[in-house]
């Protein structure tokens, strides 16, 4: 049964584009095309294959940069070459940034070099570098309740360490201090800000990452520590002497440029207009090669699409593969292109986004009216002897796939097991050895019984209440 | 039975100062004074107070440097603190070397940055750097094969894996590279050498480490690549396609200056001249505050002298601490010291050298006289509830020792487990949070068994073959 309307928990929902019929069960038929994909899924090498070729002839990418154009192209050619039907490029605009060095000392009481990196976009220090003693924080929600005299003139010190987690649960609570500890700390009069690393390593690599600086005035530089130096700073700091550290960064902040939404997609045979887009997204930070972030996700639904390319028919309806672009910058590739759709967007069937690096997917998690959790059910079917579970009805879809949730698209989440995936996250060492090409068949076989099913089903999925 | 001087298989042995009386075994009055104290050092969290210590406030401290300087001061200052007899430096000479900056960038097909460190005392390339070919070779002795014509102009990249293993004998087959890579490749006129990094792990950490240079006519600038980054470089190498890669490196070589070993005692209550050795080495690479390499061995000698130290009486003979200066550029402090004292090396009964991590000991190896295995047999009783089996009587007694051992000191060896230890070897990656306390206990409590026994025991050890 499609949900009526009043029952659900939001806003108006303009008029359905996809039917209203009855919802009606996956077909025995579905299903078995379904499983025979799975089965070549995990056979097959080649989604390792696509984030080799990008790791090793692209690498970084991030956006706006050079290395974002050449992926750009390498997604185009790559998609034509795995015979997508359709491919074409949708340009968006994206503020740029280079990181320039980041040098970072103890001077006193114990001279000693620092592992740093730049948060993104940080404003770097004046000519010269600047020095200036360290005050800690145990969190950010600390730093923003301090009085202002207390961080005036000082570096401030965010000490936050994150848990470690299957799910990636640990990440909520310890982002903070990189996406409000700048703002924070500029408004307080700081010289600086240093955060331990948003992760979950004791590896001497800083993890870099997103933080607000819109409307801030007088941004300050900001940078994240190593595990390994956040101790270290700690470690000083708790013998009682003013710890004074000496700061010299240099970065840049270019115009607003264009980079670009990639899109691939398998035509529908019978309701071509109607789409299930799965995507990852195409940049990458730039101090990585960006495999777990997010190259594997590419190569999954790449290779995905490519698996239903092969059969005898096209799906009933579109797969459409969207390679976002300027995800790690705030979702600028989702959010540009769920604006320039809007009026399409009840055409979209559902959403789902691979974007949590490479680990096995453990969970099956969705965004439907309860009238569609049969068809769930179904999906798990095939799903369970790949080892994954039945999860719960929140998922966003992920972090691109959000913005369309928020408008009322429903949405898949095949959940991987996060347990290491912030061990490298936003460092230089995302590369490709951390890959497991066995457990990148497992995801691609999971990846291809959802959206199959999606595409071929008789029926639609409704649509979810919406956040405004 | 001391060994006759008729059968060593050496040159002359000096006269033996050390008594040459029966070979006595350990006394059961001994063999309990032992079991005491290694199970006090199963108790006590001081070693690793000790490096962590050395670790944040110094840091750093490669030969002949500030952080070299300030460590001689906390080396004695420490000793002091824990109860020493006496604390004394002997000056040494060292040449030395300043990293700067190396960038390396993969300029065709498929720009990308490496991620490289300069080996030690590598000279830096051109103003402006230098940008060529890579010519691969899969080991050091295929590149010293090879034709100049092969080589000329070309960097010579050699691509050999370190395979890991508990005894770390994967290291002896891939420092070659490092080691004679330069040599080689300056001889045939290249540009640069590029290594693989001798190590084990697969993270985004160059090894640097020491190499051959004296002599070399034109050296060139060398390089070690992450395990990340020389895969890399090999996957597009098998593209078919030129490589070309521009570095760009700067170091500085300065005149020779001093270092020193610092050295501690307790003295010995009957014979106070003659001395057991146990040592480690106080110098570190620049890019780590050397937690393993070598603060561990450090921690661990300097707490079994302590130990002992606390005793109701001072043992029989003197207990020498002896922290050697400038290992890590080819054993400069063991040799200068050996040279020094070659009219008093009949006086030391035995050496032994803490420098392979701070992983569990998991094997006793000796080098003694046949004669005196028996003493060693006795040692194991203490030893193996640790479990510490009983090796070979090939020990070198580690690096530094090996210098004695070569003009017929016998030695001792507790084999560290190193399956982990190159994972971080003379990367930036050697940092405290790499040493299990728990573990370090298990180290003291085996070295104090050994070092109490020796320093303790009625007899003596007799002399072992010498090199020469
Ligand atoms: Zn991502
Ligand atoms: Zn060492």
């Amino acid at each position: 049964m499609f949900r009526p309307l009043l029952t659900l928990t939001g806003g108006l929902i303009a008029a359905l584009a996809v039917s209203a019929a009855q919802a009606k069960p996956l077909t025995q038929e579905d299903l078995s095309v379904a499983e025979v994909l799975r089965d070549r899924a995990l056979e097959s090498s080649d989604a390792y294959s696509i984030v080799e070729s990008l790791t090793v002839e692209v690498g970084p990418r991030p956006a706006g940069s050079e290395g974002d154009r050449r992926a750009v192209a390498w997604a185009q050619e790559k998609m034509k070459a795995l015979g997508f039907d359709r491919v074409y490029t949708e340009q968006i605009e994206v503020p740029r940034w280079n990181r320039g060095h980041a040098h970072a000392r103890v001077v006193a009481p114990f001279p000693q070099p620092l592992v740093v990196t730049s948060l993104g976009y940080s404003v770097g220090t004046p000519e010269g570098g600047l020095t200036a003693e360290i005050v800690e924080f145990a969190d950010v929600e600390a730093l923003i309740k301090a009085p202002a005299r207390k961080v005036k003139g000082k570096i401030a010190f965010i000490n936050k360490r994150m848990e470690r987690a299957r799910t990636g649960e640990g990440y909520g609570p310890a982002v903070g201090g990189r996406s409000k500890g700048m703002r924070a700390a500029a408004e307080k009069g700081a010289a600086a800000l240093l955060i331990r690393s948003v992760g979950t390593d004791s590896d001497r690599f800083a993890h870099t990452g997103m933080m607000s600086i819109n409307g801030v005035e007088g941004p300050v530089p900001a940078l994240a520590l190593s595990a390994p130096d956040a101790n270290l700073l700690e470690a000083m700091l708790k013998r009682g002497k003013p710890v004074q550290v000496q700061l010299d960064v240099h970065n840049q902040h270019l115009e607003d440029g264009p980079s670009f939404n990639v899109i691939g997609e398998i035509t529908g045979r019978e309701k071509p207009e109607e789409v299930m887009i799965i995507g990852a997204h195409l940049d990458s930070w730039d101090e990585s090669t960006g495999a777990l972030d997010d190259g594997a996700g590419v190569a999954i639904v790449m290779e995905t699409a490519r698996l239903i390319a092969e059969l005898p028919q096209r799906p009933r309806r579109t797969l459409r593969v969207v390679l976002y672009g300027a995800e790690e910058i705030g979702l600028v590739g989702a959010k540009q292109y769920v604006e320039a759709h809007r009026s399409e967007l009840d055409n979209i069937l559902a959403v789902s986004e691979s974007d949590f690096g490479a680990g096995k997917i453990w969970r099956f998690d969705t965004r439907l009216p309860e009238s569609k959790f049969a068809i769930a059910d179904q999906m798990m079917q095939l799903l369970a002897p790949l080892g994954i579970e039945r999860g719960n009805n929140k998922s966003s879809g992920g972090p691109d796939s959000s913005v369309f949730v928020a408008q009322g698209v429903p949405a898949f989440g095949l959940y991987q097991d996060g347990s290491d995936y912030f061990d490298y996250h936003h460092t230089p060492n995302d590369t490709l050895d951390k890959v497991d090409p066995k457990i990148l068949q497992q995801n691609v076989a999971a990846w291809v019984v959802m959206s199959f099913l999606t595409v071929e089903m008789e029926g639609d999925l409704g649509r979810i209440p919406t956040d405004n």
